[in-house]
Order: structure tokens, then C-alpha cells, then sequence
């Protein structure tokens, strides 16, 4: 894979972390191209630089790193603006500490959801002269996001207008080329549908809602849609592409940097020279040609023909297609059809997450023995946890940063360990490791929370309420059709009852070999658009309490929708449940089992015999005799 | 009050209910109208007629049963919609079977919810020549829902005109008067807090977010506001009427009919003869003056003066307000003060649920000995409820029609006994009665659901269900600032274990001496947008299950919001539960307690002590000695 090594990124964050980057240079250049005829026919009096690439993606590969580029912010979340005096920075209470580190002082943070926090509208109507232009690179603002902004600043006798070049990459000498990664062809043994199928059943959706072409723009649909994998963005094995789907005619296309279909398996797996069937045959054009190319599709649209469009998509591409054909949806027929794993792929997942359980039991296993020594950090645990992963078959790499955390490091949510907070794992302290990773077979994401030593009454306490949310969510019998947010609560009702909760959501879907968090389905109280969850279905459930200062937990699976069958079946609606594909063990000692319901006890038992059972007969097959001993004593019942 | 009396009640529905009504000359008049251009410059191609009235009223006063009046159907939610050639009227699943009967066959039954079932919009635009006009009053159609139809139809090359006129009025030739009933004064005695008071916090709400003027528009809000009841609708003790209040301006005004104000009473309570302060004084027009009064205040509106109105509002008075200066909000500062109650409105809820408690266990102790004779039918049970009611002090009348059902009558949620579908209780079906009253101190609404013989071994189990999400929703801790709709699916959990559900929500908030039903929190799977609960508020809490064909069950108390003391204390958040208000004993008959755990029976246990503390008291002073006899019976505690 194109992954920079493990050194050279610790290495990276640690220099981003330590001082704040010196902007002085940087924004005297970037307001100088804010006046440059060259990029915008008038001197613009502002500019916003969103966080995300033209793909909403979560991860963004470096070269779409502007946000950081330009204020030295390197979170997943924020926008900044610079006007001809300010610069200023929004992001969420997850990145104050960061942000007010990496940001030098000719930067104002702005704290989001601190009431006296300006909105990015309500700020820029404050400071800017009369009748300003503000301007945004429109292949990177989501559609919705500019109609709100646009809105706003048109309220106030300001316009937000489109300059084409990114004035970012004007000012960045060294920008990072965009990355171009081998692609890999997946067969029928690891996706169980081709992309053929997958194309005649998009067809089928777009027949029955009318419509005639499909945009898309989301990189883990796009490689979903043609079974092929990437490694353009780290961690998620998915490379830079648009696709455009015609309904009715022959004609769609694959963008992709040509040079990448030179190799012959990718040729033959795209049928590039021999396409069996005329409406499959796909044209491929490099990347940058997608606004022309969907140009050209819009100018040929009938009168009543329709465009498919994700709302979140770029608002550059969604503007290509005119107002009257243009029919946005939150959730595309791709995403929504991705998310219900087909049997061959729940097969992989259920491979993967048992090898990655090996890999898990090797390396608690090894800390056992080796925290004694005081040699281990959170580094290094993290790092033997990807070693003891690589040993595994068909490992591509990580699904996210580990975030592997000691004592009160692991009240931090996104805690990611670095040289200088780097802890030792000791027998006094919790220890908390969230990790992942990306198999050809299947995706894994697994928290475990564990001590060494004798944990205390207290931990115990906020373990086992934690566990019992787990349980509540992981046993949880419910209709078909329901929405994962209406089960978000069963995780924090003990937490509640003890006045206890965490900041976060319970669960989001899981990719099979593509990304860690996909939408449209999740566990959270945060969304209400998500959409129902049905048998086939992949989420996370992880419930969590963090103790500021002292230590966090989190216990988390990754959990498959199943049908259920209760006792009745109210209107024929039918039952689902889920079945957990994480089979790592969770540690009895950090539980007060008096805590617990006999109902939640036969749970845990339950749980750790399928670990014993499963994980235990691929611990003998492949001979690791320490992790098995370890995984016997770990899955031993409670009373 | 005005209400007619029970007897005309019944016969009006019963008529209506029996046959369909004969709408063709209603339908020719209509479509004459709609060519007729004195109401409009060119002639429409279709009229929509809309449920409501100008206020958003979730019950409607006889003069605004226009949807009913043009079609027959009389349910409370329903879109009709005549065109040239064709008559289409939209209502949702409940209303199905009725609006099937009460409609002749000039129309089309449009059922909402089925996927066959085009939208208003899809299928005006399917049956509309090109270039249609389609007409509506625009003072009845939300701001929200105009945007919307317009939009749809102008994609669609047709357009959506307000016709000024009400086309159902013109035919309409017996349209009753709108209501003008007696005003009734509430002093602070009742209230907890003067108009002026009230008057004074929302100019604070006002000036915190820079507002100028803010317009009322939804009844109970400007009941409320202004301390008065009326009985212009039935059940809701309101009156019509609309206001401008001021925030810089010593200016605002209250609009009723002017004949109502004669009443000394109501002069003097709004000081309107000697206002103690100018700022205070409040300047009266007729109701229909509203258009014209908020035409001169926006014509006098600063450049940057800004006018609150609620998104529900009519299109036509919204529009009034320069788009520049209006300020759309879902739910207004008047809705969100007046659902938290005071120590007065809260005392006063309370006293009202003893007094309603007392009249049920007089009912219950009544229907024991009446059943058993064959002579008590929905009817009169329901009949008998109302009077041991209004023998309670400061009654006023019910809070909405009383839902008393027999065996498979249960299983309709929404049912009402007419003389043709009344049932007779007897000793061999579940019996659920769901009914509440207006008091001058508060509004009631509970549900009890009884056997008078035996009840089967599977609707004891089903109402044990329904029982432990009772008690899971009415013992939940929850955490300040939590949204209702998360607490839903406790309610659901123990049903849906076994296969089970309902599909209403779970609780709705509730008036003090207002409407049973108001914003902006409730406790429902189906809103998101609701507002997060605090102490003080009031809400039901009414799971149910519905066995359709056999019988129906709900358990409905109404609950205070109140402080919690958890063990901890996370982030200094404070934590909430709920208080019951209402005070009659669930039938321990009905409940099958090996299923319950322990902490269920103590619940159920510390409810019954309440019920026999508070309500025995109260039925000892008032002399009530066989209801004082079934009390103590029904209060027993369970092992």
C-alpha cells in the first residue's frame, strides 16, 4: 500500500503538535491572490477553506490537507476564513486544546457550540465591508452548505462567489500531488455480486424512481460499485474517481486517472476491451474531465429526464446539472445498497473479525507478560497490535489510527498517542485500545477496555454500567423498519440511572473492506435521517465513560443485523437483533458482576463460549498456544 | 361554556357517520366558483381545501370545517383537493375505513402511507392541463406548505395563486358564525404570573436575540400570554384571536372581536381603560383587522428591525412581513415559557388530577356494580365519567372527546362510541376508557384499561408489556437537556421482546387549563425537532397495545418533569425524572406480576401508596365512601 511508514507519522504529528505553525508569510500571500484579477474578475474580501476534499470524505488524503495547509490545524474538523484583516478557525469542543496549540496568534479560534460563538455567517457579516465578495472554491463546498452561506451573505448585501482555481494551491509551493495508488480487482469470492449486477440493480432503482442518471461522488461507493480498492487516502482502500450512470442509453463512465487502467487485470475486470454487453461497456476518462463530462450528459438531457444527485456532493458538479433535472437525495441507491452486506460479504467479515480476535488475544496475551517490565507504551502497544494484525492473512493495513490510551489519556476521546504524551501501560492504570484493520475480506473496529493490575470499586462500577448499555443495545429485540437512533438510549440507561453518560454516539455502520464509518445507518442520538436498519446491516455498538483526568472506557463490537424471532409477530412485521462478529473477549475482572442481571450474565457467557469456541479453534489451528491459554482463562463463565 | 349539549353531539355523528355525503351540486357550485373571476383574476384549474384554520388548531371550530364540509369526511386530518374533473382527499391510515364511508364516490379516497398513493403535488401535476393555476386560501395554508407546493408545482410549469376569498365559503350557504364566547379572566391565583409579567419576559426573549416585534398567531399561546380563556373550540379553552407585541414601541396590540371587551371584568384585567404603564397599554382592533394592523407596523420597521413569526403561521399573514425582516422559528418563545410551568400551574395541575382521580374511582367503584345488570354501554359510561366530573370544583368541561371502548372497540386508537358501534361493558372484555377534563386549575388525560371479570392469561401478558414500559418511561433518570423522543423506545422495549408494538407515540405534552395536547416536547419516535425536557414541563407518558379484533390496552398517566439526585453527577449536567400527576390505581387484576422484577413491583407498590395517601384523602373529606372503599381495595400492595 502507499501508507507512509509508522515512524515517518508519528514523526509528523509529533512537529504539527509540538508548535504552533507560523502563518504571518502564508496569509500575507493568500490575501494577495484574494486581490489577484488572475483568479477572480474583482478583489475578493474573504475566503473560506472547508476542511473536506470534492468527495465529502472523512479522511482526505494530503494534498486536500488546505485547512491545515493555511492555519496549522490538523483535526478532522474546521473551517477557516480569511479576510483582509482576520483569519479564524471553527471547530468543535473535540479540538480547542489542538487547534489553540497547532493555530499561531494571527488566527482566532472559534470555539463551536459555545454560545457566544459567532456562526461563519453571522462572523463574516460582522467584519466585512459593505458589499463584499466572498469567495470559496465551489468543487469542495457541499451544495447544501453554499445554498445556507449564499443565503445568508445575500441577506446582508454580500455574495459568496465561486473562484474556480483554489487559491490555497496557488500559495502552496510543495502541495502534495494528488495520490494515484495501484488498483485491485475484487472477484465474485469477495464481493458476491459483480459490478455488472451492481450496475443492472442501480439501473433498476433509477427505473423506478424515474430517473435517468446517476452522479457519483463518494469514493467508497464508486469502489464499491466496481469492485475495485485503492489506497489513495490512508486507511480507507479507496482511490479519486467519479462515476456517471445512464439509465436508458449505453453511455457511462468511470473517471480515473487513465494511466491506472494500463494494468491488464484491471482492464479485464472493467471489461475495457471487450465488454460483454453494449450497456456495459465503460468509457473512462482521466478525473479532471467530470465537469465536462457530466456537461456534456446534461446538454443531451430530454425535458423531463432526471439527474441523481447526493445533496452533500460538491457544489461545482451539482450546479453542472440544471436546476429543473436535478433531483438531490440525502443517501444514495449506492450507499443504501452497500450497507446490506450480501451473503459472501458477511462471510468475509465474519473471517476477518475472527482474525483479527487471534491478533487481539496474541497481544494481551504478550502485555501480560511483558507490562511487568515497564517497556511497553501506548506507541509500541499500539504497534504490536498491527504487527501481531500483519501476521494475519490477506492484512492490508489499518481501518483508523489506534487510538491506544492509558489512564487519563483515555478520557480523551480522540486520543491518539504521540512522543510527547506517550504513557507507559502499567499495572495501576486502565488501559483502553481502539484499533482496526482492513483485511480483502472485511473491515474490523474493536475496543477493549482492560487493567493489569486490580482495577478499583469505582472503575468497576463505570465498567460494568458501560456494559450493561453494551448488552442492552447488543440484545436488544426490535421491529423491522427501526431507525438505529431509537436505540441509542438502551446504551446509556444505566449511566443515566447512576447520573453518569458520554458525549458520544453509540454506533456507525462498518464497511466490508472500505471504510470504518459509512452511512446511512448508525446508533446515535445525534441523527434522526438515518435510515432504518435491516437484516445484513454492519454497526458499531459502543457505549463508553470517560472520567476527565482519571481514565475512559469503552467497550465495542462490531455487531451484524439479524432477523429475531420472539414470540410474536406483531403485523408480520418481523423481528431483528444483532449477532456480534467481534469475538474478543471482554475482561471479567473489570467487572462488578453483582452489578449485573442474571439476564446480562448469561449474555457475557454466551459471548465469551462463541470467543472460546471460534476464535479458540482458529488459536489451534494456527498453533499460537500462548493466546489460546489466554483466551481459555479469559472465557471462563461468571457464576 | 358553549359546547353543544352530548345528546346533539352524538346525533351529528352519528348522522355523519352513517352515510356518505351527497356532494355533487356542493362540487358543481365549487367549480363554478373556480371560474368565476370576481374571486380570482383568471379562472383555476384546481382548489385545494387544507384541514385546519389561521392558527394551526389542532381542533377547529364548526365555521372551519371546510375539508369536511366539501367532502363529508370529518377526522381530524384530511387535504382535499378539486380540480376541473376530479375530487382526491388525503388522510393517513386512521382514518382510512371512515373517510371510505362518510365520502360519496364523486371521490377519490387518496390513502397516505401506501407506496401506490401519489403526493398532493405528484398528483396535481399528473392531472392538471399545462399551465395550470391552482388556487388556495391563503390565510388556512402554512407558510412551510405553500413553499413547498409552489415549488413543486412551478417545477412543473404550474403555479399556486392565493385566492383571497374562500371558495368553500361561498358555497357554503349555512356556514355557522365563527364563536365569540365569554372571556374569562385568570388572576395570579391561577396563573402564577401576571400577563404584564409574561409580556415583560418575552420582550427580554425579543431583545436577547434582537427581534423587534414578535406576532402570535397560535390560540393557546395568546390565551395564555394574556391570562383568558374562552370556549370558541370545543375542549380547548380558547378564543380567537391574534397579537402584535411590540419590543422598542410602546405600541401592541390584541385582537379579539371588540364585543367581548365590553365586559368589565376583561377591561379591567387588561387594564384597558388605565394601563399602569404606557408601555403596557394595549391598543384593541377587530380579529379581521390582523392583515391591515401588521401591514402599518412593517411599513414603520427599521432597516434592520427583524419580526418574529412561527413557521407554522399562515402563508398570507407571514407574507405580510418584508421577507428581509421576517424571522421564521419553529417553535415561538410563548410555546417554549408556556410548557414550562410555574409552582402555581404546577400546584394547580396537581389539585385538578386529585379532584380527576376522585371522579374515576367513584366511576370504577359505580361501573363494578352497574356492569354485572347488562345496563352500561360506552356511552354512558363515558356519560357517567362526565358527570362525576363536573360535581368536582371549577370544572369546566372535558379536554377532549372520551375515548371509552369495549373488547375489539379497544383496538381502534382512535375510536369515539357512536349510538351504532356502542358496545355494553360486560364481565368477559377489556374495557379502556381514555378521557380528561378542563378544571380552572388544570387540564387532565388518563387512561386506565380494566377486566370486570376475568381477564385471559395473554391480555394480562400484553398489559404487562405495556405496564414495564409505563414504568421504564415514568422511572427513567435521564440527563438535563435530553430530548423526549430519546426516551421513546423504553417505552417499547419489554413489547418489542416479545414481538410487539404500538404505533402512536408515547406521550404528548399537555396545557395548564389549555390545550391537552401542546408543544414543544413530547415523548415520540416520530418528531426530532422537539424541544429537549426540562423541570417543570408536562407530558403523558401511554404506551399501549392493540390486538386488533379482540381488545385494546394503554396505561396513560400525566408526568411532571422534576430534579433528579442520581449517585453522580457527570459534567454538573443534573439529572431528571418524572412525577406522576395523575393518581388512579392501575388494575393489579390486569397485570401478570411474575413478569415484572422487583423493581417494577416496588414502583408499582409506591404508585398505589400515593394513589391511597393522596386521593383517599381527598375522597374522605368529600364523603365518598364506596369510591374511598375501592381505592383501598385497589391499592393493595403486591408481593
Amino acid at each position: 500500500t502507499s501508507q507512509i511508514t509508522r515512524t515517518e507519522r508519528h514523526g509528523m504529528e509529533s512537529t504539527r503538535a509540538m508548535s504552533p505553525k507560523l502563518t504571518v508569510e502564508l496569509l500575507r500571500q493568500l490575501r494577495l491572490a484574494m486581490k489577484n484579477c488572475k483568479y477572480f474578475s474583482e478583489p475578493i474580501q474573504a475566503y473560506i477553506i472547508p476542511s473536506g476534499d470534492a468527495h465529502q470524505s472523512e479522511y482526505i488524503a494530503p494534498c486536500d490537507c488546505r485547512r491545515e495547509f493555511i492555519c496549522g490545524f490538523n483535526g478532522s474538523a474546521g473551517t477557516a476564513i480569511v479576510t483582509e484583516q482576520h483569519a479564524a478557525m471553527w471547530t468543535d469542543g473535540r479540538y480547542f486544546l489542538q487547534a489553540s496549540q497547532q493555530m499561531d496568534n494571527n488566527w482566532t479560534l472559534m470555539k463551536m457550540g459555545l454560545k457566544e460563538t459567532p456562526s461563519q455567517e453571522d462572523w463574516l457579516i460582522s467584519v466585512l465591508p459593505e458589499n463584499s465578495k466572498v469567495g470559496v472554491d465551489p468543487w469542495i463546498i457541499a451544495a447544501d452548505q453554499w445554498k445556507n452561506m449564499s443565503k445568508a451573505l445575500a441577506g446582508a448585501g454580500h455574495s459568496l462567489v465561486a473562484v474556480q482555481d483554489n487559491l490555497i494551491d496557488a500559495v502552496w509551493l510543495d502541495r502534495p500531488q494528488r495520490p494515484s495508488t495501484q488498483l485491485m480487482t475484487l472477484g465474485l469470492e469477495r464481493t458476491g455480486m459483480s459490478w455488472q449486477d451492481k450496475i443492472t440493480a442501480l439501473r433498476a432503482k433509477m427505473r423506478e424512481r424515474k430517473i435517468n442518471w446517476f452522479v457519483a461522488t463518494a469514493l467508497d461507493e464508486i469502489a464499491w460499485l466496481f469492485n475495485l480498492r485503492g489506497s489513495d487516502i490512508e486507511y480507507n482502500p479507496v482511490f479519486f474517481a467519479y462515476s456517471v450512470v445512464g439509465m436508458k442509453t449505453i453511455r457511462y463512465m468511470l473517471f480515473v486517472d487513465l494511466k491506472r487502467l494500463e494494468d491488464p487485470a484491471v482492464r479485464q475486470h472493467l471489461q475495457l476491451d471487450a465488454p460483454s454487453r453494449p450497456e456495459l461497456s465503460i468509457q473512462a476518462s482521466p478525473y479532471e474531465a467530470v465537469h465536462t463530462e457530466l456537461q456534456a450528459v446534461c446538454a443531451a438531457l430530454g425535458p423531463k429526464d432526471k439527474v441523481w444527485i447526493c445533496d452533500k456532493a460538491g457544489c461545482a458538479l451539482t450546479q453542472v446539472i440544471p436546476k429543473t433535472h436535478r433531483s438531490q437525495i440525502s443517501y444514495t441507491p449506492l450507499c443504501l445498497a452497500k450497507a446490506v452486506k450480501n451473503a459472501t460479504e458477511i462471510q468475509g467479515m465474519k473471517t476477518a473479525h475472527i482474525k483479527d480476535a487471534v491478533a487481539l488475544c496474541e497481544l494481551f496475551a504478550w502485555l501480560e507478560k511483558e507490562i511487568p517490565k515497564g517497556t511497553v507504551t501506548e506507541i509500541s502497544s499500539a504497534d504490536k497490535a498491527e504487527d501481531f494484525r500483519s501476521q494475519q492473512k490477506d492484512f492490508v493495513g489499518l481501518s483508523f489510527p489506534s487510538i491506544s490510551s492509558v489512564g487519563p489519556n483515555g478520557a480523551i476521546i480522540h486520543y491518539r498517542p504521540l512522543p510527547e504524551t506517550n504513557r507507559t501501560l502499567s499495572l495501576n492504570e486502565v488501559y483502553l485500545l481502539d484499533s482496526g484493520a482492513q483485511y480483502k475480506d472485511g473491515t474490523t473496529d474493536v475496543t477493549r477496555t482492560v487493567h493489569f493490575g486490580t482495577p478499583s470499586a469505582y472503575e468497576k462500577e463505570c465498567f460494568t454500567y458501560v456494559l450493561k448499555g453494551h448488552i442492552a443495545v447488543s440484545a436488544a429485540i426490535f421491529p423491522n423498519g427501526t431507525k438505529g437512533h431509537l436505540l441509542d438510549s438502551f446504551a446509556r440507561a444505566a449511566l443515566w440511572e447512576a447520573g453518569l453518560d458520554y458525549l458520544h454516539g453509540t454506533g456507525h455502520g462498518v464497511g466490508c473492506f472500505l471504510n470504518v464509518h459509512e452511512g446511512p445507518c448508525g446508533i446515535s442520538y445525534k441523527t434522526f435521517a438515518d435510515e432504518p436498519l435491516e437484516a445484513g446491516m454492519i454497526v458499531s455498538d459502543e457505549p463508553g465513560y470517560y472520567e476527565d483526568g482519571s481514565f475512559g472506557i469503552r467497550i465495542e463490537n462490531v455487531v451484524l443485523v439479524v432477523p429475531s424471532k420472539p414470540k410474536y409477530n406483531y403485523m408480520n412485521r418481523g423481528s431483528l437483533t444483532f449477532e456480534p462478529l467481534t469475538l474478543v473477549p471482554m475482561q471479567v475482572k473489570m467487572m462488578n458482576t453483582d452489578m449485573l442481571t442474571q439476564k446480562e450474565r448469561d449474555w457475557v457467557n454466551d459471548y465469551h463460549r462463541q470467543c472460546m469456541e471460534t476464535v479458540g479453534a482458529e488459536l489451534r489451528r494456527q498453533g499460537r498456544k500462548e493466546a489460546l491459554d489466554w483466551l481459555i482463562r479469559e472465557t471462563q463463565p461468571i457464576a
